[in-house]
């Protein structure tokens, strides 16, 4: 277990176009804000920089309510709750969210920005560019801000990572007493997204963190989808 | 917004026991562990040695489930979901978790220990010993580990605070494009409470953490129970 970790937002991150080449962008502004990435690095990217270099971007009719609301019926493929404007669903990737991740802020008027088609890969792009242009092995997390039921206010959490494990798995282990543990899974890639949004402002729009210091054993092949997505069959809330 | 937070945990509190001095106990752990506390930090407290502290141990039979299941029943006011073992329900206090957190991990074989009868009383009596100890204003979060709907794993989240809001209201805000922001209410109280997990073991029993750096904007009068728990009037999954 680590001791001490440090999370920094990178400034200077540019608007960011379809097409971009985010790794790139990163990694030049990591170095330009004077924290150049290093191994073990994990890079916090929120999910509106990687929509828009995807080009993931619709357009909406910014005075007919109607033309959002078709979208997030068209992004959803189950709909929980519906109240007023707000509707929880799920999304094809199995995110249960308001509006199935459909979201008009930071982005230009007139557009709406739909989630990845497949965060994880994205994470897995991103990483990979940043290898190939500075060098450097680093986890990445795709964050997105999502509500839940039972607590007020919102939370970052993981849509997508590459080079990180979504889980951290404590089965076997013991607790001081010698107990196994009943706290067996702890979503850290969870974790990390919320502690990155601590130095995110929603309103100052950067976009990216950098944490340093976490325990170079949860550094390997991971994915939000196969690991932290719970299925429908397993769910006592579906 | 803060750009840059230290997170790190402190090493050396001992087993707590019923009537302990906690804010004695972390300010002298955190001096000896040459990470003296300052004004502005905040300290986040797992739950359990908060319970241990306020004696909030009762004695289970180790070899009868249904002593356990008796104590969830107890502390229950509204059952969620039952599978098996596990309950799902809901506390005096509000909260919505696994046997309404009472927990048998890294206690005394023969105990479980119950949730802190009023977790923001008890972080207002630690950043309150913490003044008078070690003469700093720091912020206290206590935490404990949820599960939630929906997403596999475990996250710390906030079941009091005391210095620190729980929630940061973003209303009237706007975002790079002029538009007022929709995501408006962010559980910044949840947020550190996971980012302090990153660096506290579940099975080293590692209890505090310091996180340094926080904007000095978020340190007011502030509560989980009024601020966060989400009453059950307006939740769409009860």
């Amino acid at each position: 277990m680590s001791r001490e970790l440090t999370i920094r937002a990178i400034e200077g991150i540019p608007e960011i176009r379809p097409g971009a080449d985010l790794a790139g962008v990163i990694a030049t502004a990591a170095a330009d804000d004077h924290l150049p990435l290093a191994d073990g690095d994990v890079v916090v990217v929120t999910q509106k920089i990687v929509s828009k270099a995807e080009n993931r971007l619709v357009a909406v009719d910014p005075d007919d309510p109607l033309s959002h609301k078709a979208l997030v019926d068209d992004e959803s493929v189950r709909v929980l709750r519906r109240r007023g404007q707000l509707v929880i669903s799920e999304t094809s990737h199995g995110f249960v969210c308001a509006n199935a991740g459909v979201d008009l802020s930071n982005v230009e008027v007139g557009y709406a920005a739909l989630l990845p088609e497949d965060s994880d890969r994205s994470a897995r792009r991103i990483r990979d560019g940043i290898r190939a242009r500075a060098g450097v092995e680093v986890a990445v997390i795709v964050s997105d801000t999502f509500g839940r039921p039972w607590r007020r206010g919102l939370t970052d959490v993981a849509i997508g990572c590459a080079g990180i494990g979504a889980i951290l798995d404590h089965r076997g282990q013991h607790d001081t007493q010698g107990r196994e543990l009943l706290v067996t899974e702890v979503a850290v890639v969870d974790e990390l997204a919320s502690a990155a949004d601590l130095v995110l402002g929603k309103a100052t729009g950067c976009p990216v963190a950098v944490i340093r210091g976490v325990d170079p054993s949860w550094l390997r092949r991971g994915e939000v989808r196969s690991e932290l997505v719970r299925p429908a069959s397993e769910d006592l809330f579906r």
